[in-house]
């Protein structure tokens, strides 16, 4: 990406800002009471130890799509903002072992996906600058001995195989206060991370095979309605609409009829809210995995009969998941515009927001020029340039537009915050 | 200041840097250990709300020589690192009352220093943008009634008078769950903040009224003591020496014998130091009040024969402290040379870190032009120009120069945390 636009800032393009600016306007008019509620939510249900949330902007709307408890991408954040991610982690791990010197990393076992392993780099250098000592643990079967691996940034990372000995996981000479995983378990949680001595972070039951999307959803439409009560606003212009059906088989086509009618039920409530916004759009649904991440087994729909009319192709894309899990529930969420381009080519930007603990410490754009308003950004095989924030989310200025960057990066810290919330609801729980 | 100038650094011109790159070299290398261990510390003794470290770096030697736990100077903070504040003021407060929405600000009383009033208007600002209501209740007892403030920077403010209902403090209509000190109570503990209902922090007692430079130095001796034997270097490098006498009254001449027997006690003790570490430098001590700050009642004195000489002018001088206290108690400090320069002009930079609960937010050099290395930089009527720190002191990189910009930044975040940690068991024994 040219250096010129490392600052540069999507624009918001939309027939319809109206609501979107009176809820940036509300958000800014009540910040000290969101921040105070906030707070108060944390102490009930504190954070998990770190999450991404998927923003969609459409102008009239703003709401996250999916929230990864297990995130990457750290390596896309603004390098000037590594100190707040610095100071958040120091905090995050006092909570769980507060004189630990020795972390003992868990990534995801892709160990040839160079931009996963710049994400860990980027947090093993984030968690080292932190002031604690970091080595990784692959769960890869291909892992019998350290191997180092170059990154295209010139960094390299060692990953070397666990060892468990009782209940205590390490690798070789390095016993370790606690284990950070960033690997988020859609195939199920491995014998060697059950009843360990030291703290596992997040817990393994927060991984995909307990976690379920509706869940977080439900609770994220409580919140959303609190919050809504607080600011003044309608809860829709921040919550995603969804509903849910019981097994479904897309290769035998079993509950399907269930499928269809949930699809076109939840198309017509977006229609009666667009109606009641005055949105010239057409609505549209993503039915995707109710278990699951990576944007696997997802899909765009506009109408009841595209589920019917699936192809075989198709099916077998939504039968099975990250893992090779089969998809046998899947959440129907209401679609939400992406009405934010950057760049003469308008291309697609979705916004990333990264949280540690309770606090938001960045975020990046995923700019897709090969993808329409409507369709997820995060699919399998998709290539994305990250576009770094160019501001921290946490540095609000009244003085400014509602909408001039401080404060729309405000506004995604905001909603963030929401969704991360829903996800300490979900953590409480277990 | 130019605005070309703002990222610049000072150089460091000392002759003989050798024991400083060594500190330097030990503290990145011992960086896990050293964060490990204060995170241990602050567990045991919680740091104060905040403070502001002043620094001396001599090249061979890096100290603290003054610790002020009700800070100004906010507003000289480099910008870009006002999301760090954020964020550790949010935490702060949370600590006091989590679900906080409104503060009362009790600043100094001088109501006609703009200097001092845009730091708290940025110390507002801050706070205003983690999420909190502040309205500033003035001790002085020429705010009768609402007064608003404009402000060299284009901000107001309004101070208010205070008002007591019971055991509760507020200003007219505002109930503030608690009251933030940003003054040091050099002229004694005004009754209408005793016995209050609400927490007030820092508590009145670290004011100067109860607080002693010994004591905090006497701490700090253990703490280097302690950091010496985990960094692996000679205490001395960081401590600044000191002795005490007892009751001093400069005008009526008692106690100057005791005084100047510590003196060339102290003296000889420094150039025992200089001779095992070759500072071919003459030394010198800082004669100040054990209570008091503003850098009033502060000399330089190079022999025991200066105490002796006095005139009645620098008597009439040290006698009387911020307040009026008359000084009765002083304390001989080790004096630190400031080898730290900036500009072709070779004026002198004395760097300040600021902190807020536990986490470094940030920094500036006082530049002073007419003031050589062995004399205080924040002496009364004295003028200084803010340079931010261009870097965070939480961002150390191994890859670079112990004496490169981020590391000695992080060298500064270190040291300033071993005389916040002197603060913290200051404010354990209250």
């Amino acid at each position: 990406m040219p250096i010129e636009h490392l600052h540069a800032v999507p624009h918001l393009t939309t027939s319809s800002p109206g609501p979107l600016l009176h809820l940036e306007r509300q958000l800014l008019d009540r910040q000290t009471q969101i921040e105070a509620w906030l707070r108060g939510q944390w102490l009930d249900t504190p954070a998990p130890f770190y999450a991404s949330v998927d923003l969609r902007n459409a102008g009239f709307k703003l709401a996250p799509v999916d929230t990864n408890l297990f995130p990457a991408g750290f390596n896309n954040l603004n390098p000037a903002f590594m100190p707040l991610c610095i100071q958040a982690i120091q905090l995050a791990v006092e909570r769980i072992c507060p004189e630990a010197v020795r972390l003992l990393l868990v990534p995801e076992s892709h160990t040839r996906n160079k931009f996963y392993l710049e994400s860990i780099a980027t947090l093993m250098e984030i968690l080292s600058k932190a002031g604690f000592e970091v080595r990784i643990g692959s769960l890869a079967e291909d892992v019998t001995e350290p191997q180092k691996v170059d990154l295209p940034s010139g960094r390299q990372l060692t990953l070397e195989p666990l060892v468990r000995k009782g209940n205590v996981l390490s690798v070789a000479g390095f016993s370790a206060c606690a284990v950070l995983l960033n690997n988020d378990l859609s195939s199920g949680i491995p014998p060697i991370l059950e009843g360990l001595d030291q703290p596992v972070v997040p817990p393994t039951n927060l991984g995909w095979t307990k976690r379920l999307k509706s869940n977080h959803f439900a609770h994220y439409r409580d919140i959303a309605k609190e919050f809504g009560a607080i600011v003044g606003i309608d809860p829709w212009l921040v919550d995603p609409m969804f509903r849910q059906c019981g097994e479904i088989n897309f290769m035998k086509r079993e509950g399907e009829a269930c499928l269809q009618k949930n699809v076109q039920t939840l198309l017509d409530d977006i229609q009666k809210k667009y109606d009641e916004y005055k949105v010239n759009r057409r609505p549209f649904v993503i039915v995707k995995a109710d278990a699951g991440t990576y944007g696997m087994g997802i899909m765009t729909v506009h109408s009841a009969d595209d589920i019917a009319s699936l192809n075989r192709k198709q099916r077998t894309k939504m039968a099975a998941s990250k893992g090779g899990q089969e998809v046998s529930k899947v959440i129907i969420q209401e679609g939400v515009y992406t009405f934010e381009t950057w760049g003469d080519s308008q291309a697609v930007a979705e916004p990333v927001v990264y949280m540690i603990d309770h606090f938001v410490v960045g975020g990046f754009y995923r700019v897709h020029t090969q993808r329409g308003p409507d369709e997820n950004l995060n699919a399998p095989g998709m290539h994305f340039e990250p576009l770094a924030f160019a501001e921290t989310c946490v540095n609000p200025d009244v003085s400014k537009a509602p909408d001039s960057n401080v404060n729309r990066f405000y506004a995604y810290g905001v909603i963030a915050r929401l969704a991360l919330l829903a996800a300490a609801r979900e953590l409480a729980e277990i």
